[in-house]
C-alpha cells in the first residue's frame, strides 16, 4: 500500500508522470493549508483555534510524509539519470532540494523546534510587554542551539547561518547577500546623516487627521482597481497583520485600517497588491508544480516593494491617485500631489521601530538584525550580549539609542519563531526591486507618464514577461540575469535613493 | 514507510492509540476539506474553481488511502479481539463500517461514479432548462446502473436500495423507514384532502411586501442571537443554497435573502441554526473521532426540523419574535402574532415543487421520490417510465399534475449526483423531530411559556443531554430509544400535524 498511500496512481504512467502526480498532491495539500491559514486570520471564529491547529498539523505531516517517502527518493534518482525536458528538470531540481533538506533533519528535531517555537511566542510576548529581555533569553538560547543543530544535519561542513539563510533564499548565496547589505550600510549611514542635518522642511502633514474606516476600505478597493487587480481571482479583507496568500487562480489581499493613518493603509495595500500580482502572473498550466509557484522570499518581496515604493511612493502616482482619494475624502482637497509625495517619503530621524521605518532607514534596521543573528548562529555572539550590541549598533548606524529592550531587541516576532536568516530577504527585495524597475524602464522607456495617467499595463506586462510567468523554472540568479542582464547588485537601489532623497532634502553632495 | 505515510507515530503507543491517531488524521483531513468547501460556497473568487477542485480531490484521495490502508484493517482486527472501553468500542464500530464499505468498492468504480456524476450535473441542468427529460435519461440510466454495481460490491445478497440507503442512514433499517413513509402517505393524503376542502381562510399575507436585504441580514442575526447561537464558535454568511458546516469549535451558518420572501429567510435561518446547534453540542474532547461527530442524516435533520417547525412555526415563537422583527421592519406593525403564525403554516393546494412545499405536503413530495428511486434501483421501474409515474403519483397523492418535467421529475439535483436513498432521511428527520420534542416536553413540561419569553435553554439543554453530547457513541436506534423510551415512530409527528392543522383549518374529524 505504501505507494498508493503516498502518491495515488504512482503505478501508472512513466516515471515523470508518477513524479509530477506526487508533486501535485504535495502542492495541493500545501495550498489547502494556505486556505485554512487565510481562514484563521480573516474569518475564523475566536474559539476555532484548537480544531484548526490539529487540521494544519495533520496537513503538514501528510505533506512531509509525501515528500520524504521512499518513492519520492527513488523517482528523483531515476529522473536524474533520465534525459528530461528543461522544465521537467527544473521541477526535479526544486523537489530534490526540498527532499534532501527534509530527509536530512530528524523528525524529532523538527517537532522539538516547532514545539519550542510555539512556546517561545507567548514568552517573547510577555517579555516584550514587561520590557524584560532576561525572561526571553533562555528561550532564545534554546532556539539558537536547536537551529544550529538543524543546520548541522543539513550540512555539517557549511556555515550554519548560510544554511539557515538558504531556507528562505535557496539560490542567492550568502556572500552575495552580505556584500549587498554591507554596501547598503556604507552608503545609507552617511546619506541618512546628511538628511538629518538638512534644513529642507518637507510637508509631512498632508494626511494628518482622522479617516473613516469604511471610506478607507472603499479607497483600498480604488487602489486595487486602479492598479489592475483581478477581482475574479482575488478579494480584499482586513487582518491585524496584512498579508496576501493564494495561487494564480485565487490570490487574496488583506490590509488594515487605522483612522489616523490613511497613508499607511494605502501603502500597505499597494505592497500587498505587489505580492498578489506576482502570484496572479504565475502560469495557470503550472499550477501544482514549482513551474506555477513563485520564486523565493527576495523575489516575492521585490514585487511588493517595486509597487509600494517605485510606483506608490512616486510623484506621478500621487498626481494620478490624489484625485481618486479626494473622491472618498474631500478633506484632502487642498493637499497637493507634491505634498502627498513628500509626506509619503519623509525620513524619520528618531525611528527605533522597523515596521514604522521609512524606505531608507528601514535597511539599517535590517542590517543590524542581520549582523546580530549571523553572529548568534555562528557562535560569535552570546545571547546575553544581544541588548547591548543591539543598542550600540542603533546608536552607530542610526544615531538613536533605544531606552528599553521592548523598543529594542524584543520588538520583532521573527526570532521567537526561530526564523534566523529571514531578515536579509527584506532588503534584498528592495534592492532587486530597484534593479528590475531600472531594467524595465530601460526596455520600455520611463513609466512616469503612464503612471500619471493611471496606466500600469506596460510595467506589469514587463514583470509578467520577465519574472512572473517563469515561476520556479529558473534559479534566482539566472532569473535576475535574464531579466536585467546583470547579477544582483545594490547599484540601482543606491542610485534611486540617492537621487530621490538628495532631491527631496536638497542635499548638495547627492 | 507505509505505516509512517498512513498514520504518523503509528509505531508508538498501544494499538488503540495508534488507531485513534489514524482516525484523528482522517477526521482532520475531512474537516479541512469542509473548510475548503465552505470557502468555495461563500468567499472564493469566481475563477478559483480549477485549483479548488484539485485540492479537494487530493484531500479526498488521501483520506480514502488513510482509511483503507492495510494498517487500518490490521488495527481493526486486533482491536476487535481486545477488551475495549465502551466508547473505544464505538469508535472501532464506526470506523470498521466505513472501512468495510470503502475497501469493498473498487477505486475504479468510485472514480467512474464521481466522473459520471460531475458530467451528469450540467446535463441535468440543461435538460431541466429545456424541459427535456430525454436529454437526461441516458445519464440517469448510467447512474442507476453504476449505483447498482456499487451496491453489489458492498453486499451482493442485499436489496441494492437498502445498501444505498445505508450510505446516508447506516443504522435505521430500510423496513423501518418504509413503514414510516407508508404511514405518512396513508395519513397525510386524507388530511391534505380535508385541508383543501376546508373553508377556513387563513391570513396568509402577513409577510407580503418587500424587505431590504441588509435589514433581513440584521434580523437573521437577531434570530440567531435569540436562539442562543454562540458567535465565538460560528458565523453567519449568505450562500445561494443555504447550508451549515463545521465542527464543535466552529459551526457556521449560511442563509439567503429574497426581498420578497422575509418569512423564507427567517425559517431557513432557524433551520440551519438547528443543524449548527447540534454540531456545537458535540463534546469538545471527542473532536477528531466519531465520539465528537454528529449521528447521521436523519438525526441531523431532526435537529433542524425541530427548531424550524416545532419552535419557529409555533404560536409562542411568533408572540416572542414578532416584536423583534418589528424593530427591523416597522411595516410589520399591524401584523398580529396569530397572522404571522397562520402565514408560517399555510398549506398550499397547488404546490409542485418540493423546496417550496409546506411542512405537510413536503412529505408526499418525499414519498413520491422514495417510491420511484427505490423501484429504479431494484430494477422494478425503467428510467423511461419516470416522468409518467412521477406525474401520476403527484395526481394521486397531491391532487396536482405537473405539466412539464422541469416542474416534475427534473426539479431536484439529487439523482444527478447519484444520490439514491437520500430523500427518505428528510421525512425521517421530521418524524424524529416530533418524537424528540414530545419526549422533551414529557421530561421538562411544555415549552410554550418559555418560547413566548424567548427562553430556549431548557429545550436546548434537553437536546444537549439526550442527543448532542453523545456524538456517534450510540447507534441511531439506541440513541432514539434512550432519548424517547421508544423506537422510531411516526405517531408523534402525525399527532402533531393532525392537531395543529386540524385546529388551523377547523377540520371536524381532526
Amino acid at each position: 500500500m505504501a505507494t498508493d498511500q503516498a502518491g495515488s496512481d504512482a503505478s501508472e504512467g512513466d516515471a515523470y508522470e508518477q513524479f509530477e502526480n506526487r508533486v501535485r498532491r504535495i502542492s495541493n495539500v500545501g495550498n489547502a493549508a494556505g486556505i485554512l491559514r487565510w481562514d484563521q486570520e480573516v474569518v475564523m471564529p475566536d474559539e476555532g483555534t484548537p480544531a484548526r491547529a490539529q487540521q494544519l498539523s495533520t496537513l503538514s505531516s501528510l505533506s512531509h510524509e509525501l515528500l520524504t517517502a521512499d518513492e519520492t527518493g527513488q523517482l528523483l534518482d531515476e529522473l536524474e539519470d533520465t534525459d528530461l525536458e528543461d522544465e521537467q528538470a527544473a521541477v526535479v531540481r526544486e523537489i530534490r532540494r526540498q527532499y534532501d533538506r527534509e530527509t536530512s533533519v530528524p523528525q524529532e528535531l523538527v517537532e522539538e523546534l516547532s514545539a519550542t517555537a510555539s512556546n517561545a511566542h507567548p514568552t517573547w510576548k510577555q517579555a516584550r510587554e514587561e520590557d524584560d529581555f532576561e525572561q526571553f533569553a533562555p528561550t532564545l538560547e534554546k532556539l539558537v542551539e536547536l537551529k544550529r543543530e538543524y543546520a548541522a544535519h543539513i550540512d555539517p561542513d557549511a556555515d550554519p547561518y548560510a544554511v539557515l539563510f538558504a531556507d528562505y533564499e535557496p539560490y542567492i548565496d550568502l556572500e552575495t547577500a552580505e556584500r549587498v547589505l554591507e554596501r547598503l550600510r556604507e552608503k545609507l549611514v552617511p546619506l541618512i546623516d546628511a538628511i538629518q542635518e538638512s534644513d529642507a522642511d518637507l510637508a509631512t502633514d498632508a494626511f494628518a487627521g482622522e479617516f473613516d474606516d469604511d471610506d478607507q476600505e472603499a479607497l483600498a478597493r480604488d487602489v486595487l482597481d486602479s492598479l489592475g487587480y483581478d477581482w475574479d481571482r482575488g478579494r480584499l479583507d482586513t487582518a491585524p497583520h496584512p498579508f496576501s496568500s493564494g495561487t494564480q487562480f485565487d490570490a487574496r489581499v488583506t490590509t488594515r485600517f487605522d483612522e489616523e493613518d490613511l497613508l499607511g493603509s494605502i501603502t500597505s495595500t499597494v505592497h500587498e497588491f505587489g505580492h498578489a500580482n506576482y502570484t496572479l502572473g504565475l502560469p495557470d498550466e503550472g499550477y501544482g508544480t514549482p513551474l506555477g509557484e513563485a520564486r523565493d522570499l527576495s523575489v516575492h518581496e521585490s514585487q511588493s516593494r517595486l509597487w509600494e515604493n517605485h510606483v506608490g511612493r512616486s510623484r506621478p502616482f500621487w498626481e494620478h491617485f490624489l484625485p481618486v482619494a479626494r473622491e472618498r475624502f474631500p478633506s484632502l482637497e487642498d493637499v497637493t500631489p507634491e505634498a502627498a509625495y513628500e509626506a509619503a517619503n519623509q525620513v524619520y530621524d528618531d525611528n527605533l521601530i522597523r515596521v514604522e521605518a521609512d524606505e531608507l532607514t528601514y535597511h539599517l534596521h535590517i542590517v543590524i538584525r542581520f549582523e546580530i543573528e549571523r553572529d548568534l548562529i555562528r557562535g560569535d555572539l552570546d545571547v546575553s550580549e544581544v541588548p547591548q550590541v543591539w543598542n550600540d549598533k542603533y546608536e552607530e548606524y542610526l544615531g538613536v539609542r533605544p531606552e528599553t529592550d521592548a523598543e529594542g531587541c524584543l520588538q520583532d516576532i521573527h526570532w521567537s519563531h526561530g526564523d534566523f536568516g529571514y531578515f536579509p530577504t527584506y532588503s534584498l527585495g528592495s534592492v532587486l526591486a530597484a534593479q528590475l524597475y531600472a531594467a524595465a524602464e530601460d526596455d520600455r522607456g520611463p513609466f512616469d507618464e503612464e503612471i500619471r495617467e493611471g496606466e500600469f499595463d506596460d510595467l506589469n506586462g514587463w514583470l509578467r514577461e520577465h519574472i512572473h510567468q517563469h515561476g520556479k523554472h529558473f534559479v534566482t540568479p539566472e532569473l535576475i540575469e535574464r531579466a536585467t542582464g546583470e547579477e544582483l547588485t545594490a547599484d540601482y537601489f543606491l542610485e534611486y535613493v540617492e537621487s530621490k532623497y538628495g532631491d527631496l532634502y536638497e542635499l548638495e553632495d547627492y
